[in-house]
């Protein structure tokens, strides 16, 4: 058992458990991830006219709710692009990003902030050489040194997560991202980990958490295959033991957004809103994840 | 312990560890297989001008090697297609991998064989409305049982395989599969599943292998990261445990293509050759795989 004191993390949801876009006709929302015991709402940071990112920070701490955000990069907004204006926007939205959070009242801004965008963007995988790899990860360093800057000068950290091999070519272990992260050298700029896809790229998923150590920032925990915590066959104890060796402290996200129509020719990895009331699942999948951290520190 | 009596699987690797496309320069390497210790090679079906099937055939036997299959389908043979020369292609292309098994002595032809590709064709998933979805099965039902009888004539078999969300929109679920070889009906026709996708989309994968049952005609068994085997977090005595409960005795193909080049920004979907010698990993994945097999039937 370990003596020392360790604030467990908050839990919260992502908002696209329950809707994508997420607007102002969605607060309501807050008040129900807050029954259902959720800490805090992961949101996508809002498009124009999606909702005003002011109003609805202010909407989520009045019912109980701290906030934090998921950027979107597409190939626009593609620090990793040798086109130069796909660069210089995906600069000036991590920079946009960090405006909303401070307007919102968040900290953290995760998501795979250097672009490079796959199947989303269908686009598919292709070889690279080995000048335009190093062209590529310059760019991005660059690009995260700058929007980094931004961030740490206003108390946002940007937190960048490894996606699986099919939704992007440049970053898809959490090794490659702490060596990102310490090209990079920012107060701004920290790690994020998703064990969706960890599942699918990481030799040993705790050990990738204790390997990550202080660089990581913010955590999603979730299932193989996207389904509520325990309908699948990843590891939580083994998760919550190498998060509690690293004392991590930051925000646990859920993001239960597998659905249960599994009719043959319906695409999967299209989101879908929920079809049912989901609360209550939610809420078993919060204290489930609770338990096993509590578990976690006192084995 | 069960008394029953049980064939072990004969245990192979893909042609794709070695080589991409495999071509008559590539024959010498039948007898390196057969000496890190496989029982039979899965080549990719050839194309044109890519090895001659009978000559690819008779070199693997005389290099004590069965040959397995893979169908490769694309956008224009896609069975599920609603452009009616793509289907057609389809059900064409599925009925000259049946001659080539023929031609090559080999018995399953197994793959994604409804087509719908997304990541791999440069296609991101999108929504299917509920006509579409349903025209779709039922194209896809009957090419497969146009093909199936072709194949069953021939004493050929169709493996059906679910792959992720991020590779097909069509069938990602063993579930799915066995929906899908069940409205077919065709002897020609069975279920084939690979552990890199199941450890995606399985709630349980020992429990989808014993649901798929005697559908089950071939089998993949990939760690979760695609490495060699116990590199990962697949849990192959479980796995074995549900083979053994099914009896199966079909191939089992190890596909080891993940390299271990694992710097920023080098594509992970993109195959690329080994970069040093491989054969004894691959000799101990196998040694690995049949001890588990051997000791799940005398669990």
């Amino acid at each position: 058992m370990s003596t020392m004191v360790w604030t467990r993390p908050p839990v919260g949801v992502i908002s696209m458990a329950y809707a994508r876009p997420f607007t102002a006709e969605h607060v309501p929302l807050f008040a129900r991830m807050r029954k259902a015991g959720m800490d805090f709402v992961e949101l996508l940071v809002p498009e124009e006219g999606e909702i005003d990112p002011a109003r609805a920070g202010t909407a989520a701490r009045e019912a109980g709710l701290f906030v934090a955000l998921a950027a979107r990069v597409n190939l626009q907004r593609d620090l990793s692009s040798d086109d130069p204006s796909c660069h210089a926007d995906g600069v000036a939205y991590l920079k946009r990003c960090v405006d909303v959070a401070v307007a919102m009242g968040a900290r953290i801004v995760g998501g795979p902030l250097y672009g490079a965008p796959l199947v989303f963007a269908g686009r598919a995988p292709a070889p690279i050489d080995e000048a335009r790899r190093q062209a590529r990860v310059e760019r991005v360093v660059r690009g995260l040194k700058e929007a980094g800057a931004h961030a740490a000068a206003h108390g946002v950290v940007l937190a960048v997560e490894p996606l699986n091999r099919f939704e992007t070519d440049f970053c898809n272990t959490a090794r490659q991202a702490v060596e990102l992260a310490q090209l990079v050298g920012s107060a701004g700029v920290g790690v994020m980990l998703d064990t969706f896809h960890m599942n699918m790229e990481e030799d040993d998923l705790p050990q990738a958490i204790r390997q990550t150590g202080a660089h990581l920032v913010h955590f999603q925990a979730n299932e193989n295959h996207r389904g509520f915590l325990g309908t699948g066959h990843v590891d939580w104890p083994a998760i919550c033991r190498a998060l509690s060796d690293v004392s991590y402290a930051g925000p646990i996200t859920l993001e239960p957004f597998r659905r249960t129509d599994d009719r043959l020719s319906v695409p999967l990895a299209q989101w879908r809103p929920p079809a049912h009331d989901e609360d209550e699942d939610l809420a078993h999948s919060g204290a489930f994840l609770r338990a096993c951290l509590h578990t976690a520190h006192r084995s």
